[in-house]
């Protein structure tokens, strides 16, 4: 297991949130906002979810765009983590961009709920929390195509068009939250093992 | 320009939808929802968006959860049209994934808006409604794997997992809607031309 595989084997989730009041909070938040959407959730619904009153909720947040920008924001700093790893790990460029979709696929499979909040509500962020979400996905952008620059160079890759290689890259991982089920045909280490093939392809990987 | 493609160059969107009042009303529920979210929008915001009384929607529309599935219903129509024209249209099986590819993101780029709402609010659908939408989402995946299939048959392409590649280039195409901006370098035009180059290699389609 590669260390960017190991970063998606979360055994506790926002473990990086505490104390323990704020996270059962943020958990709260999350699964609201992937129910109701952000804008239909209160503050009060998320407290209620969470077993504890308004009042407690603003010890921890001010506001409920606080908690989107939490939220957003771990989930980006994950996302940038497990790029980096996959860019920055020992192989072939074809295997670190193997690495890089098998684990981003496993990320947003595993972690849907989470990854449809942070996907789908960016335009509910203020404009400087956005700013720096923009920031961070420029860097996970910037990560993959490093490898896909990397296997051109090395005469490994055949591709025309980086940016929009690595664009439409990123788009078939970040959808896997979409449509991803726990009661389909595949699990996320199948689509995981599928999505890395069909990358190959795209860049004419030589086999 | 193929069948496909036509299709997707609609001068009149929502055409279908008569008398005047009840494609307002539509075109406002599709601009609140893609806003605010399904949830938090109610009949009061849709009627007064299009101007209207909310006692003049209530003729048009009983509830919103009709105007949702008016909407998906058109939506999905749609995507079946454009992508089993594709099928039925001349060519070779790599010409014919190309139009599809094409036609399919041209339309997810020009009507994102409409398209978000159609592909991220299926759950706010009733039961029945939802499972008449499932159902043309099946047909859709169909018309694309079928194309897939005779270019295997065919000798044109090499695919190991023809479902998982049909899965693939239909999520690569639905989540341009997500990422897309008219301020962004692309065109919609260009976007479609990149990934149907991107589907070619994917199911390595011989030159």
């Amino acid at each position: 297991m590669s260390a960017a595989e190991e970063m998606t084997g979360e055994d506790t989730p926002w473990a990086e949130v505490t104390p323990d009041a704020a996270r059962r909070l943020l958990v709260a938040a999350v699964e609201a906002f992937a129910e109701r959407g952000y804008q239909a959730t209160t503050t009060r619904d998320i407290a209620g979810r969470a077993g504890m009153s308004p009042a407690a909720l603003y010890i921890h947040y001010k506001t409920k765009e606080e908690l989107l920008h939490r939220i957003s924001r771990i989930g980006h700093d994950k996302a940038l983590e497990i790029l980096e790893a996959a860019a920055n790990g020992p192989g072939t460029a074809a295997e670190r961009l193997a690495d890089a979709v098998r684990s981003f696929v496993r990320w947003h499979a595993g972690r849907r709920t989470t990854a449809r909040v942070v996907q789908y509500e960016l335009d509910a962020l203020s404009a400087e929390h956005r700013a720096e979400i923009v920031e961070l996905r420029r860097k996970s952008d910037a990560a993959v195509r490093r490898i896909i620059n990397e296997g051109v160079a090395a005469g490994e890759f055949d591709v025309p068009d980086v940016p929009g290689t690595t664009l439409a890259v990123l788009s078939l991982c970040i959808d896997v939250a979409r449509w991803f089920s726990t009661e389909g045909r595949r699990t996320p280490d199948e689509v995981g093992a599928l999505y890395a093939d069909l990358v190959l392809r795209m860049v004419s990987a030589r086999k």
